[in-house]
């Protein structure tokens, strides 16, 4: 997406590959939104870090960073022994697997990228077979999202007002986004709608991030308290709900997403406001048979018991773009923080995938046409 | 309630008078919980300008607060010339009653204190009558959140998990609170229980003030996100849901109370666990026919867009108790801050008031009782 600072407008991608030096370049998310700017991972071992690091996070985001890492650790092999070569790409692959160890979009892009290489026959070969495995990952992503905006653009019509939770952007992908797909696609068509993001407690991904991507596009938004979103449904306030999601199961139409977001689905159905859920394919998991087998992250109690931001004066007038944390709760107080939930399928709409918009029932039915089309 | 403070406990009310310096003591919660201190309102404009900063906030409290702002405000009339003294304590009436105006309770201890002082046939009478009723609003109070305890105590069976969401506390009355009330009468029987506290952006009350109150009195107790609710309900981790309210409509059963409580309403409904509401008397509104006439304070954008904490270090390890905002969210970014929401009765299981447990469509066949009950 463009992305404006002071004054300069440019093109960017979350991740992209620099050639000349076998480097990937990556948005350096955990300062957002208080200073955007593009760091260098210069070897595979920098990349693991950055991606375990949370550098680049997001599903798309860091499965496109480890599928340019592998490559970046092809290319920097000297020397044309394939069975040397072989040995340091696993050494690569494991490192960069390793990164995250609960995420599946890595694994996706390491997997793909490694059954593209092993197609050459010299080393040669299979390093630059490597970089376009990488890059064509990364381009899938992209048009995944292109077409989720292209079938979700449907669902928005002229003077809506949409609620949105965490971040599904461009950030958490390689372009465009998921959940924030049809809504640039609908900028695009010139029509005009309001976006509530849910401030996305404890890491605030909904204020930082979502609201960041929005105003950069200009796109019209407000940040609410999670505890909003009830009051504004009552009042007749939102009209839309799209979020995305982390693993959504393909038997039984599941959805893992960010805490929260279950909550948002219930109250969507008791006021009749369409809930959907945008994904790339690769959120699909076809193999879980449950909800209940996903396991649950329960994240550290200091990110409930304070927060993250930049020191203000007494007008809330920032005054130095220097992250702090600080304490909020109690001191002598503990916490419980689970970092997901599951809606279940019958609060759903619909699931906007690169395919179409399908009931969460129905994925399974059509399994073949959305493991197979992008 | 006793307050540990660098180990030494005293028993404290949140609101107090103090006739030599004509002066309103008040607990200062907005340094809670990282700073216990009282504070003095010394004159009826002090008193007014606490409960608007929200130096003091709460139902009872603010109730109590405003009774002996008026009481104050007729206090430091000079003279005796009966008609100035009506036209000044209009001008204090006028005053208080502006500084917060969802909320019922400081209405009705105005009107409270105003109906007593008028039987007074001088200043220095009327002076003396006000004063009287204040102190009776405020242990009125005090004997309705033990009357709420007594009643409320049957719900709590051993080994339960409780949730309950902002500050409905002794900090938010006079003494023992309402939503509170229940879990100490059960902690002085013996019952073991634990309770979730909401964190309730954005002002952050639960992990503030309840935390504080909970750890004080020594009760189980952890923070949980607004989002975390929804997760430990589907795990069948949550019980019992107890919360105050600002404003209950006796003629209708609906109840208005900090912005999230409807969230956890619905939430609740769905998991079929029981939603009870604790209110002294003072917090029903007999006069509204429905919810939407409740005039809901949209509060400043600052709250929603940042936090107030003290600073922490890297090991999240507390530098200094002196509180700092933050800004979380994207500077460019807007909010949207509605403070209440609306419970419809359907939702709740039952309000624990001082004259026993009503469904809140038998409040107002039951009106007499309730009224006439302390």
């Amino acid at each position: 997406m463009n992305v404006t600072v002071r004054g300069r407008t440019r093109y960017y991608r979350t991740v992209t590959f620099d050639r000349a030096r076998n480097a990937v370049l990556l948005v350096e998310q955990r300062w957002l939104p208080h200073d955007f700017k593009i760091v260098a991972a210069r070897n595979f071992r920098e990349t693991a870090a950055a991606i375990r690091d949370m550098i680049v996070r997001g599903a798309g985001a860091i499965g496109a960073t480890a599928a340019y890492g592998l490559a970046q650790g092809a290319l920097a092999f000297r020397g044309s022994d394939l069975e040397k070569f072989t040995s340091h790409l696993e050494i690569v692959y494991r490192t960069l697997r390793a990164a995250r160890p609960t995420a599946v979009d890595p694994v996706n892009a390491l997997i793909q990228v490694l059954i593209a290489t092993a197609k050459g026959e010299t080393v040669a070969e299979q390093q630059s077979l490597a970089l376009a495995a990488a890059e064509e990952f990364a381009d899938e992503n992209v048009r995944h999202c292109e077409a989720i905006g292209r079938h979700g653009v449907k669902l928005i019509r002229d003077g809506m007002k949409i609620l949105t939770h965490c971040n599904a952007g461009w950030l958490a992908f390689v372009d465009i986004g998921t959940a924030t797909a049809p809504m640039y696609a609908a900028q695009a068509q010139g029509k005009k709608f309001h976006v509530f993001c849910d401030e996305t407690r404890p890491r605030s991904q909904g204020a930082t991030l979502t609201a960041w991507e929005l105003a950069q596009q200009k796109i019209s938004h407000q940040v609410i308290a999670d505890n909003a979103a009830g009051y504004l449904m009552q009042r007749g306030e939102i009209d839309l709900v799209i979020v995305g999601s982390d693993r959504t199961l393909g038997r039984t139409g599941e959805v893992t997403n960010k805490i929260g977001t279950y909550t948002k689905a219930v109250l969507a159905k008791r006021h009749g406001i369409p809930f959907y859920v945008a994904i790339p394919l690769s959120t699909i998991d076809w193999h879980l048979k449950s909800g209940f087998d996903i396991p649950i992250e329960e994240r550290h109690e200091s990110e409930v018991l304070g927060a993250w931001g930049v020191p203000a004066n007494s007008e809330f007038k920032i005054q130095n773009a220097k992250l702090k944390y600080v304490r909020v709760a109690n001191p002598a107080s503990g916490a419980r923080n689970p970092g997901f939930d599951v809606t279940p399928p019958e609060l759903i709409t619909g699931i906007i995938t690169p395919a179409g918009i399908f009931k969460p029932k129905d994925l399974w039915r059509r399994r073949r046409e959305l493991a197979f089309t992008d």
